[in-house]
């Protein structure tokens, strides 16, 4: 059991740029699967907008197989209309992968940060370092994905972490 | 073709609480056909209260066999966690309507009490008031419905304006 392989989609919200990346989580072993961004056309509808960033995700986890998703809680911006857009991108890709069946885990930047550099307050660059030193497979990855896949191995480690704690548990 | 029927779909989004309603709009004649609230359990995961909200959203589109759907622009909180919320549930309500197949208007709250009642700073109780006028078959419609029947005759209204310049245009 512990040494099960669950494919975990990452994904980075965006109304203009969503990134996404899959890896596999085997055992203590992490494997890079694939990564990319979805980029709706800004000339169509909103709601099309909104259709295509969630049917994107769709089509990623149907197409990579993903038992689990996870999800990095954005940024609060200062500005409300763009938190307001935000939101409903946000909303959008979460049901791309609920509606694929998946569980869908958050995490905050920090806590990210934490999981994949091992401090709170790294910079974006020390990120995509420590994910392509992970993901050596992945290769030259940009940013809006390695932040994708920043994601995907931090719910890998913390549910990893949840599982142990409760086969803990069960012995005690 | 003046006197089409199209069924419109009118949404007030909340992540408690999204309130719907139902209109015919058959020439220059309004009909009530339903309404109703959608209200995911706040114990679900956040990801299955998005979809209860899309799922929600779409059952009403197919049983009404709605054919154009209208969204409340909504209030931006100045808290900005409750703005992120927000928008994630009105992404949730407005991909219901759009992979549904339906186009999306969205207006604004002053834009909506204009057409209802007249005067863009009317309040709440204005609002209801006008909407039980203007359908007297909703017999007695809460807050939120009514909030999102006002939606729906708002755009009923908005578009026929919309078509009758397109075919005084085309005259002229």
């Amino acid at each position: 059991m512990a040494n099960e392989t669950i494919r975990i989609v990452g994904i980075d919200p965006g109304l203009r740029k969503t990134g996404w990346g899959v890896i596999a989580s085997e055992g203590s072993r992490l494997r890079w699967i694939a990564h990319g961004v979805i980029a709706p056309s800004d000339t169509l509808p909103f709601s099309e907008r909104l259709l295509f960033l969630m049917k994107g995700i769709q089509a990623v986890c149907h197409d990579y197989q993903a038992d689990e998703a996870a999800v990095e809680e954005v940024f609060v911006n200062v500005n409300p209309a763009s938190t307001l857009k935000l939101g409903q991108a946000r909303g959008a890709v979460i049901l791309g992968a609920a509606s694929s069946g998946l569980s869908v885990g958050e995490y905050s930047a920090n806590l990210i940060k934490k999981a994949v550099v091992g401090a709170g307050h790294a910079d974006k660059s020390q990120v995509a370092f420590m994910v392509a030193r992970l993901l050596p497979q992945s290769n030259g990855v940009k940013a809006d994905a390695a932040d994708a896949l920043a994601v995907a191995i931090t719910h890998a480690q913390l549910r990893k972490r949840a599982l142990l704690e409760t086969l803990n548990k069960g012995a005690a």
